[in-house]
């Protein structure tokens, strides 16, 4: 339906991107937020069409779409008030000393943007992660241009999307150039975006293996540039022994939810519970089978989601130890995954890598360990992860601390007593865990702080204050939070 | 002297680097602070033998390593105290809302550290960016275990300064394993650190071709790692008109002095000098000439790097339309560069790759432009720099802001009527520019803003309080700055 682009237009996109980045850089933080508020307006105004296309396309429920619209929308405002707020630039001045030897010269430092940036949007969210979402939302509270590449799953959503982003974009008097949305269902557009020297920082969220493709890309180029690749993980939740016996249906409710929220189709569904051998288990896991076959599958995002699950989930259920627990008691079809549990024994799971791989879908994989030894074993065998989840009571928690030690290491985000889906829009989210999780720990792809991915700092030194960023003024004109010779303050110089 | 390590010691090492961790991690921002202090006070207490011993390595002139130990012991004291200040953790709070649908957990985040370091030091820099220089000190402070790679052409320097570690860590009760010193004068120690999956991060400082080595061999691990490598650059100065026709021979005193300064060895030597061509220019480098003849070469670092300086030197002099203006008086002896300045028109810089590349040591190249639009095709040209510098008066900046454009986006610190040499250790200091004078023009390896290049956010979401790090904790024990529900603020919750 939507041709792909020719290099030689894209050719033409980032030099109109390189264009615009020179005169949006200089764009002050209110018209940056502006802008992105318009986005939303814009978004908001597309109606009841943009909800019904991403339907068709993707599968996803009205309800489900109608929730990720208002979670796309949040995010533009309160990232364009937290960009207009301007904490996240970090600046800072050191002030001259004009008396010591050798004189001490003044310097002042903010972020300022990396230039443009190309989007890799998300498979199984339309909005909140693909054109107008979390990424592009923050490269333009940074500074830089945007050029999405629009997910061939949900193209004509894309395009709705991008036409309010155009809309806004000229009611904003923003430069031509400051946003472009290109087409490219193979390989080809994606791997030429990321090896062009116009482009200076990749967002993705999706698959590991089209995550480190980028990763590998971007590093080998002659300028290497960042990639924030969110690429998913099995995000274990490990189940105390206190809690467990104590609090067992409870938490068979809860985790039966989680593992099926969305058809498993989140990167923080669990995919591996991790416990104890012993009758709570052997209660917990009965439970679960109950919960899970009452619950009634639905449709997975598309065609090649369902094929790429079900093909995953016969391989892991086909591993040597692997136990079926429960099913959902509908037949999948094709187009529609079976929820399923599996239990296999620690020293298995140890022993074989396949077992620790991600099955993207409505399926999770419940690990039995003989005692604390291999429960901390389990542990210390992980990869990076996005989230890692405690079930424990506080008493729980007192006796397993080197079990806790070692899951901080291997998460981005240390979840108590609550399940891992459903990632909260704030400034304290952290969405984004060691490799293999993400390719960057140090950067979150969810909250404000995301923008930072798209900036660097620039020092100032000695120069004039009528030269200088208003951000970085003696007179402070914006009312930014700065760090003046080592304190934080608001105040003027 | 000093025998290479075997892969078993290293493997040994690292072990225990990983087991030191494990405590390290928890130790309070005062305790690590105090072992940075500790550090500061064994190396003072070393005396005249460091400077004496890294004189005799380095050829560095005593009153220049005394200045270059008290600027290692003012970066221990300073990050210790940012250390303690506890800004750089970036903590965030957003609090609970259990009447919302969903309800929104509470969710904190702060930097945690990501594990073992290892540093290499820098041949020009024996303590300040060596054993016990910045990068170690960074990731002291961020909470993690450093292994230190001696440099071959000062390792009894670092040896030296190695008892002061291990000596302060003793006295801090510092866990085993906390820091370790390896030798490896060949590649094969540093490359086998630099794939070992306990090693979580890198610093370097010193040529392109090591730090690039060590970034290909990071990225390619099973799990890659960041490498904050600071490769130098030529860190270009702009005359513009004005100024060089009404501050000539001040320009060439302050320039002359710069390229000159510790015998051109800093990776903030300019080693471009870019101008119109008109009679201001042929004064000021008339000026130059009579400058440079009268400056008497010192002695090099080490024969390595003097034999490195004297053979790129003549490469770069055997360009077409290089031309010598001035080179000291001096004959240069094997161990002593001679220090030069030359020409070329900026066409031929333009089409001459090599004219770009630095030439470590003594030596400037002034590009003479046509007309302000060679100047700016000359700035578009350059490769990422440490810094770029504009000499200017009010009026130069007005009439050139394309240019003031284009340098902004090549350095990662924009000097205004300074020269580049002298990098104040502060907060608002940024020493890392785009590639390839950093691997990472995010984070910078001078002020206390270079902890942050070893440490991860972790967030900790719906946790009791008592489990939290006090940091986090509602009552604020540490009174350090934190936001909570999008407002900065030392307040307790």
């Amino acid at each position: 339906m939507y041709k792909d682009n020719t290099t030689a237009e894209i050719d033409n996109v980032l030099e109109k991107a390189v264009q615009a980045f020179h005169h949006y850089k200089k764009y002050s933080l209110k018209q940056r937020a502006d802008f992105m508020r318009a986005i939303a307006v814009e978004i908001e105004a597309l109606g009841d069409e943009l909800l019904t296309t991403a339907n068709a396309e993707t599968n996803l429920p009205l309800a489900r779409l109608t929730g990720e619209r208002a979670r796309t929308i949040f995010q533009l405002n309160s990232y364009a008030a937290a960009t207009e707020a301007g904490n996240w630039l970090n600046a800072s001045i050191d002030t001259a000393l004009g008396e010591r030897t050798p004189p001490k010269p003044d310097t002042r430092k903010m972020l300022v943007p990396l230039g443009p940036v190309v989007v890799f949007g998300a498979s199984n969210f339309p909005f909140a992660y693909s054109t107008a979402g979390g990424d592009t939302a923050c490269a333009i509270a940074a500074g830089c241009p945007v050029i999405v590449k629009a997910h061939p799953a949900h193209a004509k959503t894309s395009t709705l999307v991008a036409s309010a982003i155009f809309k806004a974009a000229e009611k904003c008097n923003m430069p031509e150039g400051i946003f472009a949305h290109v087409y490219g269902a193979g390989f080809e557009i994606g791997t030429y975006l990321a090896k062009h020297e116009a482009v200076k920082a990749i967002g993705f969220t999706g698959s590991f293996s089209g995550g480190k493709a980028l990763f590998d890309l971007a590093n080998q180029r002659k300028t290497p540039i960042p990639v924030f690749a969110e690429m998913g993980s099995v995000n274990p939740i490990f189940l105390l022994p206190e809690k467990l016996a104590t609090d067992t249906e409870n938490l068979a409710k809860q985790i039966a939810g989680s593992v099926t929220l969305g058809m498993g189709q989140f990167c923080t569904n669990p995919g591996l519970i991790v416990a104890i051998d012993n009758e709570p288990l052997d209660k917990f896991l009965s439970c679960l089978k109950k919960e899970i076959e009452a619950i009634v599958p639905s449709a997975m995002l598309h065609q090649g989601i369902a094929t790429n699950f079900n093909k995953k989930l016969v391989d892991a259920l086909a591993q040597k130890g692997v136990q079926i627990i429960g099913q959902s008691n509908t037949t999948a079809s094709e187009a529609q995954g079976q929820i399923t549990i599996a239990t296999v024994a620690a020293e298995i799971f140890l022993a074989n890598p396949i077992l620790h791989e991600e099955v993207f879908g409505p399926y999770s994989l419940i690990i039995q360990c003989k005692d604390e030894n291999q429960l901390l074993a389990v542990a210390k065998a992980m990869e990076g992860q996005l989230t890692a989840t405690l079930m424990a009571t506080p008493t729980d928690v007192k006796s397993h601390q080197a079990l806790l030690n070692e899951i901080q290491e291997i998460c981005g985000r240390l979840i108590f007593n609550n399940v891992p889906t459903g990632v909260e829009v704030a400034l304290s989210m952290h969405h984004g865990g060691p490799y293999p999780a993400s390719t960057d720990s140090r950067f979150t792809s969810v909250g404000a702080d995301g923008i930072k991915r798209f900036a660097r700092p620039l020092c100032f030194q000695n120069w004039d204050d009528e030269f200088l960023p208003d951000e970085l003024k003696n007179a402070n004109p914006l009312g930014i939070w700065r760090t003046i010779d080592n304190v934080l303050t608001q105040d003027k110089i």
